[in-house]
């Protein structure tokens, strides 16, 4: 049967495709009859908002019926038929401090009889941006609304402070909303990630594959480049990890030939204390933070080094005067998101805090590879602090393209509705699965546990 | 001494330059001594924020130094100093439900503890869209992060549906923080509004004067605009009012020209019930909401036609499948977006606060006037609702060009001055004054008594 598909990778073999179509099927039934009530709010929800949901895209995220939730506490939430999941996406990691925690709960209560916005500052930002500085090393903050915001920014100081117009992603990128970024690579040439972007909006970006300091300096040396923009550990494609030496690199060759760096760490600062800028001791001119730092609260913040800092002090336009760098956002560093921001690094993100998701993500990616092992499956569990992740082949990824080869979407899609139907919220098919701050240990041996009862049905019998 | 500077326009002659700089300069002195907290926040900002505040353009909007808040309650906040400002300007409208809102401080307290966010639906998303829908007529909503990112998606969507790439946009418009309209007319061509934008990003737009169906058809004609974007009445340029039938118009030559038309209410919403696509039973493909309703959380909104919603349902992406409009947002319609928009629409956005606002607005535009007449002043007090404004002669603007010419940069920097130190907060340099839900009549008298008075100080004597 597995040879009836002639675009199946080598590694896949492993995988029955029969009896993974078949539990599938029979998974999707189960599913259905579970979320009823869901389904019935999906069918009012569609005379009213397109695919029944607020954001249409999130009917593409699933391959099946969206869930309709209740709520949440802690690491779990419970859908509106009373099913209840714990969730191993963190919410694409906008919860990593767990659903309603009490001092974020708090700090936003606080916000709000404090004063949701007032488009003035209040002094808890100075708290923020100053325990940020000395946690990442990083000296000037400014917030937006969220990591795309963030990279909007950047972008827009790096083209003014360098005279240039091009962004230098890497294959495998995700850098949110902004144009400059959603492009995609396909066929050797650089083109739009989706339907809509500006005409020529391919002529901004770069893209080279991770990892490839020769790739990135071929690019670099054209002088085009204002700002390399990458995640340290890329992590919407599965987890690639960095050479050593390879983001300093980085840094020293976007110098060298005029350009800037970005490290976005919107993902990347629930993997370590202070992100993996400061666990990794790594140089950078921009650092952008999202997802309200797992908050789930709507913020982003961007810090700068010292003379990105002076050269956007020097540009900052003056209402109905003389034109600055385009920044801007009304709605940014309201009371809501600069008090959820102090609570989180203060009360939560905390060294101790981060060392038990240390313990906890070790267990998850060694006893997925446990698990795989005792099936014979010659593959990898990807491991980076708290994240793991299938990797379908014995050696990790070192770039995009690599890291695609393990995202098998028929597997996926199957192993999204076994573990829903069993209490476990599966990662979205880029990322995870990755433990969140209040995870517990029974959580993740539930969710390893579910893994080898669905490796166990779909694997190839003959590899028994 | 008028005289001396060539370059002032007729108009504001009646404004004694001298009288003016001397108020300007007492004020400032008695700013600065009321707010010496805010001066050594400030001061402690700068190691750690650009401009020493959380976005280094909020520091260009006031001319003066940045106070920090303490808090707000009602129409009034408080800075770090004890100082207290009834808001005229709120929080360029952010703030319409005013601050600490009880409605909104409990929906968000139940959106905490059901949890912040799940990537998933709730569903008080429907409640909220219904509504929507009922209220203004447009059946298909969708949630973003703020009007930027509707606008941002609304720009996307008819991109990919008319296969054309530029936006039409008014002279005097904002559309929020993305490429596409951030955009400027200087000497008759479409430039950059602001440094580090994408090269070519003048490329994207067409910019005409509001009011003109004949240049507006002119550009039309060429067929290469996607979507013509418009707020009905333009609130950045002081105010700007449609002539009777210029917006269907607008919408007729859209259409039989191939394009589409989207109404921009992130501001208007709350000059009417329903908006003015409402109150003036405007057509529209696309309505835009934003700041949150005036929540001061932050959410925004789109709404859309029938056909295009059928367009987008057509063409969402499914992630690793089929490419769809280049829509998104991880952290939109999180559940504190949803229940603050389900609590401003069925317990504040009522019928009859709309009401008690126009009274409101009449009151002080009413009262404005009263005082230009009572000064010889010939100028002419705006009024839309809520909103008001100061027109510096006797015809009302019909485009931003003359708006622009009753923004008075010393003019307004030190009626700020004034107003601030007498316990009024004064609108944006282009926007204001105008009343929120939660503004009293004494209030608003109290407005008029020190616009008389700041006006009385700084005429010319001979009007007298």
């Amino acid at each position: 049967m597995t040879g009836s598909e002639p675009e199946e990778p080598e590694h896949y073999r492993v995988i029955s495709r029969e009896r993974l179509a078949k539990l599938r099927e029979s998974e999707s039934v189960t599913f259905s009859s579970r979320t009823q009530q869901s389904a019935a709010l999906l069918e009012r929800g569609r005379n009213s908002m397109v695919k029944g949901v607020p954001m249409a895209w999130m009917h593409g995220l699933y391959r099946h019926p969206c869930l309709f939730v209740d709520s949440g506490a802690g690491s779990t939430f419970r859908d509106v038929d009373g099913n209840s999941y714990v969730d191993f996406n963190v919410v694409d990691l906008a919860m990593t401090m767990g659903f309603a925690n009490p001092h974020i709960n708090d700090a936003v209560n606080r916000a709000m009889n404090t004063g949701a916005h007032f488009l003035l500052p209040v002094a808890e930002a100075i708290d923020v941006s100053e325990e940020l500085a000395r946690r990442t090393g990083v000296p000037f903050w400014q917030f937006t609304l969220a990591a795309s915001g963030a990279n909007t920014e950047v972008v827009r100081i790096a083209r003014a402070l360098t005279g240039r117009n091009k962004v230098m992603v890497f294959d495998g990128h995700y850098h949110g909303h902004l144009d400059d970024t959603l492009v995609a690579r396909a066929g050797g040439k650089v083109g739009p990630d989706g339907l809509g972007l500006p005409k020529g909006v391919e002529n901004n970006a770069e893209i080279v594959a991770f990892n490839d300091l020769a790739a990135a300096e071929t690019v670099l040396r054209q002088g085009e480049i204002a700002v390399v923009m990458t995640e340290p550990a890329l992590s919407n494609c599965t987890l690639v990890k960095p050479d050593p030496g390879f983001l300093s690199g980085l840094y020293d060759l976007a110098h060298q030939h005029g350009a800037l760096l970005c490290l976005d760490e919107a993902h990347n600062f629930s993997f370590a204390y202070g992100g993996l800028k400061r666990a990794w001791d790594l140089p950078c001119d921009f650092l952008v933070l999202g997802k309200g730092l797992g908050s789930g609260v709507s913020f982003g913040l961007y810090g700068l080094s010292a003379p990105v800092a002076a050269f956007v002090d020097a540009h900052t336009a003056i209402d109905l005067g003389e034109a600055g760098v385009a920044t801007g956002g009304t709605t940014y560093a309201s009371t809501i998101a600069v008090f959820a921001a102090k609570a989180a690094l203060e009360e939560v993100l905390t060294p101790g805090a981060y060392e038990r998701l240390e313990g906890l993500g070790l267990r998850l990616s060694s006893g997925l590879q446990d698990v795989f092992d005792e099936l014979d499956l010659p593959w990898r569990a990807l491991h980076l602090g708290p994240r793991s992740g299938y990797c379908m082949q014995a050696a990790e990824p070192r770039n995009g393209a690599e890291a695609y080869r393990s995202i098998d979407v028929d597997l996926i899609a199957a192993r999204r509705l076994f573990m829903a139907n069993r209490g476990i919220w599966e990662a979205m098919p880029t990322a995870g699965p990755q433990v969140s701050f209040v995870h517990t240990e029974a959580e993740v041996d539930q969710y390893l546990g579910l893994a080898r009862e669905f490796l166990h049905a779909v694997r190839v019998q003959g590899t028994e």
